[in-house]
């Protein structure tokens, strides 16, 4: 830091409160210097903060993208109490710029390479502010039908624009739900598939009656919410296989038919297997449909984890995203990731939602009601983990409706096509590397000289303040992976990284 | 139905995009019919959206609270896919009084009386707008520290201000955080309290092995969500004891202690009390002291859900909530309900972080940084089931900055003033009954002839469209409840709801 200070808001928004003060006569609850805000508070707050929403993210581009304060920093510019008496609105939006820029790390940066793209975008914006605004609870059908209704039937969009398997669709015995995040998504798949397992005795008595272990496969690649679930579940982190990868970083389908055999033959219950399209590291690609015949023959649960990558598949030429659908029990996929639809937003799956909402449903008198008794609606409650939730489904809608589903192929294929365009820069390299061919819009890359090397220019390229990347390891190899995917990057700011990357890959 | 609509939106945008269109001159991006949208068609949505909620939510007394279109009839104005090109915004935005509104359920309308209170405000709505402007994730502190830090220091404002014990301060072992729900609370809860027990034993190698059954003791009046967090970490519904009630519907001590006693004897292994400060049904309070000093005895995790009332504490007079919060190990309320603070929004405080974070962590290489290494930050990934996490504290600090501490004790007063006059007419009816004595803003209500004439009473009076009243069954007996906490609802709406019932309860 410091980054430049969007000081938009102050600007446009204390002449307009100034004019209200002057404007009494119309409306005497006009005059008040503080909360809690009315109409006319609202409005003109509401229409302040849009226009610092539109300055923040076009200038977003002149901003470090990353640059983090010392811990407590932030904490020590805000007061020791909460105020006895309202503030003035304009005081608290101010400090938007005052108090939380300086620890503000930017997601929707265009030289957002880190981790993995979690975007948002304007219509997305409007979906939350729609919801907000509507303040309505969906946790049954008849708390606000609308709420449950455009949730089936957006999923239902989605199974048919990502040429999805039409047993995921709710007009059969599938369905999907949203989740906050692939890490939910995956512990009610395995709550569903721990009960498949022991016909429902775990829900009813425990595991400690069941006595038998279960056990739960994913690669040694998997996303870390895949042991997380299983701890939760009661399972324990010893059941959960970590099987080992081939050069690709693909779950080694030999490997999980052995370990289930023995895990059969001493006695436990193999019961669930995780595959990742696109793993977290190198954007790996499990063989899901070899996986799913295994699973078919010995009784397993198979959950796809799509979080990223299954976004390609609006896309035909990498509908390879899908392979293997077929056979998945679950299948998820995080719009708030390369979609543009903003954080929190999973798409959960399900072949046969039966299994799932008999796994999770309880149903007290205080929620019982004539839609519910007559089978004829969806009850999300049932299909997640808290009772309550929100209005979600607007701001994929939103998207979708905005976009149209060739704006979001477009703007995939314009992410892979910068990828690979970095990906053909770095295999030409003398001193760089690839560690995988990359399928999508993640790149792999590690320094020839090694990783010390490679932690070098990680720290080059973040220390320059125009990107921010990430790292992994990957066969034991340190790796810079950068993650194409931020609605805002343009292909000038993938040059610009390449360009920094070569150089830097000379000097390091 | 129909409720009126709200034709503001089309009728203030229409004109605006028409500028729009004959302004192409300055910018040629303006003529776009459709999205994705650029900043000035955001900017003309995002006002027009902003005035719309505006004039649903000033007009919300007008319509029926909850009139339930037929299933399926939301959906059926939707088209069978997503559209191929992108939509007018114009078009999408008007389709929330096209589409939406027949199938919404009027959450923050005068006349609910519903389920619980799921106050918004515009203080909140303005919270979620910028947070989802800001695009930012919170997973660690070093994604974007703002985010964490103001959640830490926000969550120690409401300790002092709710005068809860100071065990729960962040600046000592303990700390708070933002979980969706309380559902989602008692499990994290739950798991901490099973590793406990278990010498984190379960989360290493699971229950199965661990073998001794772990028993949770509740109400037999507690939420749903006890017996849900139960089985989905592996405890079975078997060993949820649901313990008695007294006559004023709180937990019986001496059944507890009782029950405890024998499950040791079996062998069991006796982890977790759930207490609840307000039930789903009557909102009685358990006698969280007592039962705190039993947990202390027989080391049991004590955990406190007082997710309507514990907002009650705010005033001094009512702060008999917290009586018992010192021997809890977790306690969460739910700003989300009486605070008018937009769903999701639950806080769970912990008396020793130490335990929550060990039960729930896990660290791959990706997430490894130097500051989470440093141990000088809170990385909130470790204290919820996610990984990822929105920046959710936002809301709150301009909730508790709008409205002053002072301003949300006047809220809460007013309220329970009004459940007080309503107690008070129903209690001199000779036809009506009080099931219990309201402390607070929860009224129930049956009628002296029986259930069937209480049915009818519920019947009449959500029929009328004015309000929306929830049943329970209490001992036995239906429940008319009537929960007074929503924002807009004043003494008036209060005062028609008490006519009518005293009216209908003649007659029915």
């Amino acid at each position: 830091m410091q980054s430049p200070q969007a000081r938009c808001y102050d600007a446009g928004y204390a002449p307009a409160m100034t004019t209200a003060a002057t404007n009494s006569s119309q409306n005497a609850r006009d005059t008040r210097a503080h909360g809690p805000l009315d109409r006319e508070g609202f409005r003109r707050a509401g229409h302040a903060l849009i226009d610092w929403i539109v300055e923040y993210r076009e200038t977003i581009g002149d901003r470090s993208v990353a640059h983090l304060p010392v811990p407590g920093a932030i904490r020590a510019m805000m007061p020791d109490r909460a105020p006895e008496r309202g503030e003035p609105i304009a005081q608290i939006l101010g400090d938007l710029d005052r108090v939380l820029m300086p620890g503000i790390v930017h997601w929707q940066h265009p030289g957002w390479f880190a981790y993995f793209p979690a975007n948002s975008s304007y219509e997305s914006i409007l979906g939350e502010l729609a919801s907000a605004g509507l303040g309505v609870q969906g946790m049954l059908w008849s708390t606000s039908p609308a709420c449950t209704e455009l949730e089936t039937h957006v999923l239902d969009w989605l199974v048919h624009a990502l040429a999805l398997p039409e047993r995921f669709l709710s007009t059969g015995r599938g369905g999907g739900v949203l989740q906050d995040t692939a890490s939910s998504a995956v512990l009610v798949a395995l709550v569903a598939a721990r009960e498949r397992a022991t016909s429902f005795a775990s829900d009813a008595r425990g595991l400690a009656t069941v006595a038998r272990n279960i056990v739960v496969y994913t690669s040694d690649q998997a996303h870390s919410s895949v042991e997380k679930a299983a701890r939760i579940a009661g399972i324990g982190k010893e059941f959960v296989r970590l099987i080992p990868v081939d050069a690709g970083g693909a779950m080694r389908v030999d490997l999980l038919e052995a370990e289930i055999a023995r895990d059969h033959a001493q006695g436990y219950i193999p019961a669930f297997v995780s595959t990742t399209v696109g793993t977290t590291g190198v954007n790996a690609m499990d063989p899901v449909a070899d996986i799913g015949r295994i699973c078919r023959t010995h009784g397993l649960w198979l959950h796809v984890d799509a979080a990223m990558s299954g976004t390609a598949a609006f896309c035909e030429e990498f509908r390879f995203v899908n392979d293997g659908a077929e056979f998945a029990d679950s299948w998820c996929f995080n719009p708030h990731k390369w979609m543009p639809v903003n954080f929190d937003c999973d798409v959960l799956w399900i072949a046969d939602r039966a299994e799932l909402v008999r796994a999770l449903s309880v149903l007290p008198e205080y929620l019982r009601n004539a839609a519910t008794d007559s089978g004829k609606v969806i009850d999300y409650r049932d299909w997640q983990i808290p009772l309550g939730r929100r209005f979600r489904a607007l701001k994929l809608w939103f998207v979708l409706r905005s976009f149209g589903v060739g704006g979001l192929r477009e703007l995939v294929r314009g992410h892979v096509e910068m990828a690979q365009d970095l990906a053909a820069r770095v295999r030409a390299h003398a001193r760089l590397e690839l560690l995988t061919d990359p399928l999508l819009n993640l790149v792999a890359i590690a320094h020839c000289d090694g990783d010390a090397a490679t932690q070098r220019l990680i720290d080059r390229v973040n220390q320059d303040g125009r990107f921010l990347v990430s790292h992994c390891r990957f066969h034991g190899r340190l790796v810079l992976r950068v993650s194409i995917g931020a609605q805002a990057t343009q292909r000038s700011h993938v040059a610009a990284l390449t360009e920094l990357l070569l150089r830097e890959a000379d000097a390091a």
